[in-house]
């Protein structure tokens, strides 16, 4: 199937499907229906069977979606079934509860290292690391097999800091910066913009 | 107007138009164009008026807009002219970075107090505030008119810290647990789920 009629949408449900899964994992349930999946999630039945027909079906009628399977075939669309190798950029608060965040290990997200341009915090432990410098970002992405970098920094350093990181062959940008970040075309970030996030809350308490 | 056409989407991006609007502030713009607008924003220029227009226009033939006032009125728009009390409950990593995060406050986003069950994180200090037990809650929230509860806790006591926080009269939920809430029709959640928004990348890498 062409990988360009999988939507935008459907791509940032997944996620939220592959979750479910594991909580019915967790309750030892060997299969589900759409329709209690559905109940579950808060989406419809046939928005269920839509979404997972993108990729193939997995359910079967009159039995419903066998869990473990489902699970493993969504973790591998997800790309959870090899590991991935993290750093991270920023050696603060944020960066320190990122690296520290054990959701992420459980789905083969492996941190290995944080990194962060002020002198005082090199050489800092965080979890099982030790913070480094900048200047060793370069050497480490390479042996290191790393993929994924995280930007838990200001805006103001944000965009030479990516365009560095290319440079060193990262392709992947997981944005906590609170500004959009500019990347030649063959690399992506997922932007988490906390205050973006927040105002709508204050949205909903002013206009609700 | 009535409230309801406005849709999510535009919801979502109203945020985004503050943060740039920000930036123009800072870099001493008075008026923008919806031209420029739409090349720094990266969507198009028909999108922004559109956008905009459900608010009530701002701009004018010829001028653009002005980066004060349209600012200031999605600033009103996003609840942000009136200061909005926060609490943060759990003070591990997250919660404590949250509790620090400078870019709330110029908002006129406040985080009045940091909660956590564990007793021997109660009295410590996270910047200008010190950990309090979940004892002590009820009294606070009365007392503080606090309007948001962060929840940086794990997912198994979500569901029953949300519900006694409904009980106390919060209505607005940040939710950084890692499971969607399910709250009464009146209270609202806007979920953080990092690991959904990491696997955005771990797609991409698989699929892209």
């Amino acid at each position: 199937m062409p990988k360009s009629v999988i939507s935008d949408a459907v791509k940032r449900r997944l996620p939220r499907y592959y979750r479910f899964l594991t909580t019915l994992q967790e309750e030892k349930a060997e299969r589900i229906s759409s329709e209690e999946l559905s109940r579950r999630m808060g989406v419809t039945a046939s928005q269920i069977r839509q979404d997972l027909n993108n990729f193939g079906g997995f359910g079967q009628q009159g039995y419903g979606y066998n869990v473990d399977k489902l699970k493993a075939e969504l973790g591998r669309i997800l790309g959870l079934d090899t590991p991935h190798h993290i750093i991270i950029i920023g050696a603060g608060n944020l960066g320190q509860a990122l690296a520290g965040y054990s959701n992420f290990q459980t789905r083969g997200l492996i941190v290995k290292g944080i990194f962060d341009a002020n002198p005082s915090l090199v050489g800092k432990r965080v979890g099982d690391l030790e913070v480094m410098p900048m200047s060793a970002l370069k050497d480490f992405i390479r042996d290191n097999d790393i993929s994924i970098a995280t930007l838990a920094i200001p805006k103001e350093p944000a965009a030479s800091v990516a365009a560095e990181l290319y440079g060193y062959g990262i392709r992947a940008f997981w944005n906590f910066a609170h500004v959009d970040l500019d990347l030649p075309e063959d690399a992506v970030s997922e932007n988490v913009h906390l205050s973006d996030s927040l105002m709508q809350l204050t949205y909903w308490l002013n206009n609700g």
